[in-house]
C-alpha cells in the first residue's frame, strides 16, 4: 500500500491499475491509429467508478484528495495516455463546478456523469495567446436571458466526444484580463459551434483536439460558473499540471516496464547472455529508473502539499513535478527506443506510440521555461502567478 | 562555394539542394503518410544526374569523392529524408559493384541505373543478429550453375521499389564469420522471395523496409560480387555511417530553418515583439546552431580523410560524425518542437515528420554505444573492426 | 519538523544545524587552508552530544535510526564538509563495534568516545585495489597472544587525529576474499605505523588522509571485531554511501544558500534590478533547487527503508542517493560559481572551497559507474553485492 | 603540418609546443602553488620569439595571423595555463598598440618587448560592472600636459609582474559609454597605484590578478592610444575570447593526454587488463575526445574567418569557440578526474591544478549566457555588439 493512502484510496488506485491493464491498454493502439476518442475505455472508467473522482461525495463522487487523484491518473495513463489525459481534463472541470457552481448547478450537471457516464471538456487555448497569458480573445456577451460566446479555440480536447465543454472566455468589461475571465459550459450540440481543421497529429491522437469556432453560441445563465475573475483564484487551473505530470509518469513507466521485459526475454546470436545481462543496458535502465522515480517522488510530494495552498503557491508546487516529469518521461521513452533498437519503431510495439504521446503531451502549458521561471521566482520570494497577467 | 570543392562538385551539391527544395520537399509529407517509396523523387534524382554519384565515370557516373558525396546526400535528405537515405543505400551498392565486381558485372549492372534510373537496395539485418556482429544466418549455397539463398532479413529497404537487392549472406564454409560473408545480387522478382510483415513505423516510412523471407532464391554466377570475405575489407560498409550522418544533418537543418522562419514571422498577443526577439528563444536557437554545426564539421572532416584509409580506420573515422550527428539531429528536432509549441505536432507542419524520421533513422547501426567503443578503442590503439567478429 | 522524526530526533537535527552554523562554519576555511583535522569542531560535536550518534543507548549513545542520522550528517557537512565526513566515518566504526563486538569490547571502546570525545577512523583503500573489490593486500596474521598487521593503505582519514583506526584487513586463510576479511582496531600510536606521503589535495583537506604503512603493527585479541567474513554481511559498509550522500547534499545546500543570498543583495551598475531579478538567474536557481531536492528526497527515502534489509539490498538502496547526490552536488556547486562569477573563485568566499570539497568527496566509492551497475542489476533481479568478489 | 599553416607558421606552433613541454610544464605546479607570475616561463617565451606574436613585422614581431596565433596560445597553455593566458593578454595589448597607436608610440613601446622581454597587462573589470557593459567607473581626466586616472579595477592580471598596464578607462565627456572609452598605458611603478586585496584563488593563481586602486595615476600624452571610442571599433577586444578558448582547449588536451597515459599504464589487482581495456573507460575517453575536437574545430574555423570582419561580426565569431571550449574543457577536466579516481586529487598530479585553472579561467567574459545571446541574435540578424551599451 502506498504511504499516505487509506484502504479506500488504495482500492481506487488498484482499480485504475487493473482496468488500465485489462481494458485501456489493449485498445490504446487502435485509439491512436484511428485518432478517435477512447469511448469504450471511458465507459470502463465510468463503470469502475473512476469518472467521478473529481465530484463531491454528496453528489455521488469520490471527491479524491490530490495524492490519490494523481495516482489514479498515473495508472490510467499507464494503460492509455489518451484516456488518462482526457479523464484528467474532465475531472478538473468537475472541480471547477464544485468550487464555483451553485447547488443548483451541481445538482444539474453531476448526474450526467454519475448516472450517464458523460465527459466534460475544457477549452482554453487561443490562436493569439501563449500559455502564460490570460485568455481574452473569446468573448462572452450578455444576450437575452443568457449570453453568447464568440471566438476561436485551439486544442479543443474531446471535441465531438464530450457531452459539454467548459469554455475559458472573457467578459472584457474590465481592463483586467484575469478579472474579466469567465468559465462557461456549453453542450456539444450548441448552435454556432464548428470545427476549423483536422486533428491529425504526432501523438495524443485520441484526444481529438481540433480548432473550433464559436459563432454566437448561446450560454444559459446556468452555464456560467461563478463571477468573472473567480476562476483564477480557485487554484484549480494550477492543478492541470499535476495531472499532466501524473500522465507523463504513468506513460513512461509503461515504456520502462515494456523495455525491461524485452531485455529479460531477448537474446541475440553470438551474445553471452540476455540483453538484460549487458552492462550498458543495466546502466541505462538504472538511469531511466532513477529519473522516473525522482519525478514521481516530486509529484507525490506536490500532491501531498496541495490542500490549503493559495493559487500562486500551487502554481509553484505544480511546476516542479511538471518540469521533472516532462524531462523524465522524454528521457525514459527515448532511451526505451534506443535500448530496444530498430524493432521498437514498429507500430505493432507500444513504444513508438508512447514516445509520440509523451512528446506531444509534454507541450501542454506551462512550458518548461515557464516552470523554471515560477520556481526560480519563488526561491526569491517574487510573485508566482501562473498567468503573467495576474 | 564550399572549401575543398571544385566547380563541378559544387554544381552537383547545388543541384541536390535545388531539387530537394523544388521537387523532393513538396512530396515528403505524402511519401510519409502513404508509406510508399518516393518513386517520383527518385525519378527527379535520376533526371538530375544524382543517381550515379557512386558509379565510376568510365560507366557514366559521377564517381564522387566522399566529401562531395556526403554534401549531396545531406541536401537531398534536407528535402525528403526517405529519398536521401534510399539514394545513399543505393549509391553504396554502386560502390560495392565497383570495388568487387568484374568488368562484366559493371557493364551489366551500371546501365540499369545510368540509362533506366533503377535503384538497388542493400539488405543486411537479421532477426538473430545485432549490428556489431557478422551476418551469418542467411546462407548462400552452390546449386547447379549458381547458388541459392535461404534466410530471413529485417529492414529490407526499398522492398518492392528497388530493381535489385544486394544480400549480405554467408557461405558458412569456414569457421570465420567475416571470411565467409558474401554479397549477392538478386532481382526484385526472384522466385522464393516473400514479405513477412508490414512496414508501418514511427518514421522513415517511405523506405518501405519490411522483413523478407528468402526461400531458395536463385543467384546466378554474375550475381556474386567478389570472393567470400572480400566485402568486409573494401571499407565500403563503413561508409554507410557517413551517409547516415549526412542525412541526419540535412534533416535537422531543415527543422532548424523552419523553426527560425516561424520565430521571425510569429508574434503573440501581449508579447513585446516577435518570437525571434525573445532571449530564451535566441539562446535555444544558438544551441541548435552550434550542435548542428559541430556535427557537420565533424562529418566533412571525416569525409575529407576517407581516401586511402583501411577498413578499420574508416570504422573509427565514420563513427565520430555518426555519433555527433545522431545527438545533434535529435537535439535540434526536439528543440524545434519545443520552440514551436503545440502547433508543431500537426501533420500539416513538417516538424513532426522530421522528428519521427530522425528518431527512426538514428537507430541504424552502428549504435551510439558501438560508436563510442570504436572511438575509445582507437584512442588506445586497440583494434577497431566495425564487426565484432572481424 | 521533518516528517518521520519525533521530537528527540528533530532536536538532534536542530542541534547539528545550530553548531554547524555557529561553530563549524566559521572554522571551515581555516581547516581547509591548513589541511589539519577540525579538532575544535570535533570537540563541539562531542560537547553537543553528536559524537555518539552511532553508539547504542545502553552505552550512553543516541543509537540513531538511519533517517535522523543522515539528517545530522547533512547539517554538520553544511557547516564544514571535513567535519561532517569525518564524524560520519567515525560513527560508522561505532556501528561496526556494536554489530560485531562483544560486550567486553563495547564496554572498552565506547567510553573513549562518550566520556573522552575521541574519534575512530576507518581505513580500507589499498593501492592495488579499486573500490569494487575486497581488500586483500593488508594482512592480519596470528602472532603470540594476538596478531600483526602488514600492508599499505591509501586515504587513511584522520591519520594522526583519531584515537584508533579500524583496519580492513585480510586473514588470507581461505580462497574467498570476502570471507577472509577482518576488521581490526589499532591505537594511533601503535608501533610500526608510518606515514608514506603528504596529504596535499584539491579538497577535503581537513580529513588528513595520507597513505600509511603498517609494518608488523600489533593487534590485541580485543582489537578484532567478530570472525573473518562477518564484516561484509552486517550491511554496515553499505551505509558509508548514505552518509556520503548526506554530506554532499549538506555542502551543496550551503553553496546554494550562499548564492541565493548573493543574488538578493547584489546589484550591478546599469542593471534594472538585483541579480535575483534576472530571468536567467532565476532559471538556474530553479534547476539547482530541483536537482538538490530530488537528491535529498532519494536520500531520505533510502534511509527510511534501511532497517531490516540485507547487505545486498542496502547496496542498491544506498547507490541511488549516492549517485543522485553526487550529480546534484557537482551541478549545484558548479552553477553557484557560474552565477556568482569571478568573485566566487576567491578563497575569502566559501564557494570555491565547497566546490573543491564536493569534487573530491564524490570520488569516494562506490563510483558513479558502480552505482549505476548495482541499480540496473537490481532492476533485473541480478546479484547486487557491493563487492564484486562477494 | 596543420592545414592552412605555412612552414614558418607551423614552426612557431612547434616551438610553442616544445617549450610548453620542456620549460613551462615542469614549472606549472610551482607557479600555481606559490601564486606568483611565471617569470621564468615568460623569459623562455621571449627567448623563443613568442612574446612578439602580436607585434608587426616592421617592429621585429611575428605579426601572426589569428589561426597561427590561437594555435600558439593553445600549445603554451597546454604546458602552463597561467603562462598561456598571460601571454595572450599581453599579445592583445600589442594588437591595440598597432591598431590605435602612432608610429611614435609603436617605436616607443615595442622595443620593450622585442629587446627586453617585458610584458604588458590589460585591466578592464570594475567592481560595479559586469562583462556585458562598458567600463565607465575608472575615469581619465586631463591634467597638466597629460591625464590622471582614478578608479578601482578587479582582476588586474600580471599586477606587479608586467612592465606596463593598459587601462580601460572613460573620459566621461559624452553620454555614450562606449564612445568615451579610452585605452591608456601606465608603467607598473606609477605613483598612486596600490593593491587593494590579495590574489588567493581557486585557480589561475599565477596570473596574480588582485584588485587595484588608481589614485590620480599620471598618464602621459604618449600613454593614450587613439581617440575616445576608437578602441571598441577595432574588433580587437573581441579577440580576447579566441585566445581564452585556445587556452581552454590547450589545458584540456593536457588533462586528456595525462589521463590516457594513466589508463595505458595502470592495472589494478583483480582486473583482467589495464584501465585502458575497460569499456566504460574507452567510452568516456571517446566522449572527451569528441567534445574537445569539436571545440578545437570551431576555434580554428573562427580564427580562419577573423580577417576583414567588423567588431560585431567578430563578437559572434568568437562567441562560438568561447562557448564550446568552455563546456568542453570543463567536461574533459571533470571526466579526467573521474576516470583517474582518488589519486587525481593529489597536488603531485597535474589534473587537479588543470581542473582548477579551467574552472577559473572559463569565468572570463563573455559569459556562457552572453555567448548564447550573441549567437542567437546573429541567427536572427539582430544586433550583436559585444558590449550591451554599444
Amino acid at each position: 500500500m502506498n504511504p499516505g493512502l487509506n484502504k479506500d484510496q488504495q482500492e481506487l488506485v488498484d482499480t485504475a491499475e487493473r482496468i488500465a491493464h485489462e481494458c485501456l491498454g489493449p485498445r490504446a493502439a487502435e485509439v491512436d491509429a484511428s485518432g478517435t476518442n477512447p469511448k469504450e475505455s471511458w465507459h470502463d472508467v465510468w463503470q469502475n467508478g473512476l469518472l467521478t473522482i473529481g465530484i463531491p461525495k454528496k453528489y455521488g463522487g469520490h471527491e479524491l484528495d490530490m495524492l490519490t487523484y494523481v495516482m489514479v491518473i498515473e495508472k490510467l495513463a499507464g494503460g492509455c495516455t489518451n484516456t488518462g489525459m482526457t479523464v484528467h481534463m474532465h475531472s478538473t472541470v468537475m472541480r471547477f463546478i464544485d468550487a464555483l457552481g451553485t447547488d443548483k448547478q451541481r445538482a444539474m450537471y453531476y448526474p450526467e456523469i454519475v448516472d450517464d457516464g458523460k465527459l466534460f471538456g475544457s477549452w482554453g487555448s487561443e490562436p493569439q495567446t501563449r500559455g502564460g497569458s490570460a485568455f481574452r480573445h473569446t468573448t462572452i456577451t450578455p444576450d437575452g436571458d443568457g449570453y453568447v460566446l464568440n471566438g476561436e479555440k485551439n486544442f479543443c480536447t474531446m471535441s465531438g466526444g464530450a457531452h459539454r465543454y467548459m469554455i475559458h472566455c472573457n467578459a472584457q468589461n474590465t481592463p483586467d484580463p484575469i478579472g474579466s475571465q469567465v468559465l462557461a459550459l456549453i453542450p456539444n450540440d450548441v448552435a454556432g459551434l464548428s470545427q476549423m481543421d483536422e486533428w491529425n497529429t504526432l501523438g495524443m491522437r485520441g484526444t481529438v483536439s481540433p480548432s473550433m469556432k464559436l459563432d454566437n453560441c448561446v450560454v444559459t445563465k446556468d452555464g456560467v460558473l461563478g463571477k468573472p475573475g473567480d476562476g483564477y483564484h480557485t487554484g484549480i487551473t494550477q492543478g492541470f499540471s499535476l495531472g499532466f505530470a501524473a500522465a507523463y509518469v504513468g506513460a513512461a513507466q509503461t515504456a520502462l516496464d515494456f523495455t525491461k521485459d524485452f531485455c529479460i526475454k531477448q537474446t541475440f546470436s553470438g551474445a553471452s547472455g540476455r540483453v538484460a545481462d549487458e552492462l550498458l543496458v543495466q546502466r541505462t535502465i538504472a538511469e531511466m529508473t532513477m529519473t522516473l522515480s525522482s519525478a514521481r517522488m516530486a509529484l507525490y510530494d506536490a500532491a501531498s502539499q496541495w490542500e490549503g495552498k493559495t493559487a500562486n503557491q500551487r502554481a509553484v508546487i505544480a511546476a516542479r513535478p511538471k518540469y521533472l516529469a516532462t524531462l523524465a518521461s522524454q528521457d525514459v521513452s527515448t532511451k526505451a527506443i534506443q535500448i530496444s533498437g530498430g524493432r521498437s519503431v514498429h507500430k505493432r510495439w507500444p513504444l513508438e506510440r508512447i514516445y509520440r504521446d509523451i512528446r506531444t503531451s509534454t507541450l501542454m502549458p506551462p512550458t518548461l521555461d515557464r516552470c523554471l521561471e515560477l520556481i526560480g521566482r519563488d526561491e526569491f520570494n517574487l510573485d508566482t502567478a501562473l498567468n503573467r497577467d495576474a
